[in-house]
């Protein structure tokens, strides 16, 4: 018999660039460790409940969709015992979701993927899978939508598929491919108070989204 | 703390067929039943070596790539304990893989997928997310290549995807999508044997999918 865990990697974009939530823990083996907000399982809590209490109680986050992606098992992955984890991931907006620490945590916080502190256990691992998961998913769904504001500049839509990709993508071509999808709708509205020129408002259109998902579709990035 | 299982799904295509291997066990709780071949992880093997260790001992099948796909943890889905079970999933040639029983099963067979014996415990929620991965996967992996035979004619092909998919497909557009991606290569070959007019022979080009899997592509079905 095991352990059980569940650790939830929540994928949040901030001024163009991708963020994921951390926690610090106070107390147990990983007192002062910054690591992904993850608990042991319950007797009488499935997988996907133990993922939504232990986001609750370790960061505040609540009431958000969390898709499991893998379980990570190996041998040496937790130190003295076996313990093996699934891990869940969410895309959501930090802005709408400050992280607070719990009663076990040292700090709870929002962090660039790209400068990230050193992870607990195979942690980096795990949060790894998760970019690569969302990498996968980026060109066959529209889950940019989940990470910016309502309404959004074609700009802030590229910046954070670069941050996702981790590469820059062409602006011209990203936004004649974006604009052919018919995924967008124009808001005909400007943004207001940005240092440079006034961009066009575009919001996200559904119904487009779910037709094309009948019949399959990319994002050719 | 709780008991830690793998069960695998494996399916296969014969005669334009989806399947599935199953077995039927020989003794324990679920003896005389039908289930996924699974067992229980053992102390010093990791998820993927259980998988793989299982599929052997149960099946006699070996040497397959297995993909993890999904845990599944709810709290009654194993009579009188809890039970978790990670799953994993795999395609391949059922001509090329014989299903042969091990010591603890009364049988191992392949089934269609479209006339099932009845499955224990929750084998069957499993199969069918197995499915809907599998249904997924097909619109942007080449995954039917996998299925068939090396050299195989565009109705095989066409088969093989309304068996995956549950659904029929309109053969002059099939047949224009496919080769239109330019993923099939012409063997210059007939079918030879079959009761119908002899039906060209075409191969998959692995080079052009690893360069269409570069820029996100889907097969428009």
């Amino acid at each position: 018999m095991f352990h059980h865990s569940v650790d939830n990697v929540i994928f949040g974009c901030r001024d163009g660039k991708l963020e994921v939530c951390l926690i610090q823990h106070a107390d147990g083996p990983a007192k002062g460790q910054w690591g992904l907000p993850g608990d042991f399982i319950q007797d009488n809590e499935s997988l996907e409940d133990a993922a939504v209490r232990t986001l609750r109680t370790r960061t505040g986050i609540d009431d958000i969709f969390l898709q499991q992606f893998k379980t990570f098992g190996a041998l040496d992955r937790y130190p003295n015992e076996r313990v093996i984890t699934t891990a869940y991931f969410a895309l959501i907006r930090p802005q709408d979701y400050e992280a607070v620490a719990g009663a076990h945590e040292l700090d709870a916080a929002w962090f660039p993927t790209t400068s990230l502190p050193e992870l607990m256990y195979d942690h980096g691992d795990i949060l790894n899978e998760g970019l690569e998961c969302l990498k996968r998913k980026v060109r066959y769904e529209p889950v940019g939508f989940r990470l910016l504001s309502k309404k959004f500049t074609l700009l802030e839509l590229q910046r954070l598929y670069e941050a996702i990709l981790n590469k820059a993508l062409n602006k011209p071509n990203f936004r004649r491919k974006m604009l052919h999808m018919k995924l967008l709708i124009d808001c005909n509205e400007k943004q207001t108070g940005g240092a440079h020129r006034a961009a066009k408002l575009y919001r996200f259109d559904a119904d487009v989204y779910q037709q094309l998902k009948q019949q399959g579709f990319v994002f050719e990035l």
